[in-house]
């Protein structure tokens, strides 16, 4: 199974708009960084704004800017904003209730789903986004 | 994003072999257990022999069984055998490296990848195969 770059894709646009803090940015501004096409960044804005870290204004003078600063923005929001939390999905059918197995595989499954997911929270919580741009600046410019 | 079930079928598909130790098991059945299609397990199969955790034999008394005794395989392997092994991937295209943010972006998201790719292995290690055996057996028949 292939990883998915939505999450990675989120922390540049945030990061984007971390540097602009206070500055309504347009998402072609945005996409030209992230070299993408617009619609992609407008689309994961949207999902952004339902999780309440960005707050967006349409029209000429319009664009996007954080709901909060920076360092009350974790990590572990931003994954939570654009995954559904989970690292691996339990069967996508029920198994065979019939067969020993079948009958309680999702029960082991679920619980290590939960150790799991716990685990990816924990050390993203451990991020903020404010950490992430101290980072950006500290590179060479 | 949505998660992938591949790991769950993965896990199910071994417990089955781990049950019958030392017969062959045809996909058939394994498929019947996790209710899919053959050619599904077949598929997944491929992905575990390519690991060495299954041996698989064809013809008429052919069939699959595990590679090693359950307690040594752990399921750090088997996630390892049907992911990438990465919960999140970085750009698909890299960014704009006239930005501050595009150009320094990577760096930053390649050091959490690795943290949270290393916390997730560390979970997935503590537990083998055979636990999960254990843990199906103990419940009720």
């Amino acid at each position: 199974m292939a990883a998915n770059s939505q999450f990675s894709m989120a922390v540049h646009v945030l990061t984007v708009l971390a540097r602009h803090e206070g500055e309504k940015i347009k998402s072609e501004k945005i996409a030209c960084s992230v070299n993408t096409n617009p619609v992609v960044i407008r689309r994961l804005l949207g999902q952004l704004a339902q999780a309440e870290l960005v707050e967006s204004q349409t029209g000429a003078a319009g664009g996007t800017q954080l709901a909060r600063s920076p360092e009350r923005i974790t990590l572990a929001e931003v994954y939570g904003a654009v995954s559904c939390g989970e690292v691996f999905a339990l069967h996508g059918k029920p198994p065979d209730k019939n067969c020993p197995v079948g009958r309680n595989i999702e029960a082991v499954l679920c619980n290590l789903q939960k150790q799991i997911d716990r685990s990816v929270a924990e050390t993203l919580s451990r991020h903020t986004l404010q950490g992430v741009l101290e980072v950006i600046e500290q590179e060479k410019p």
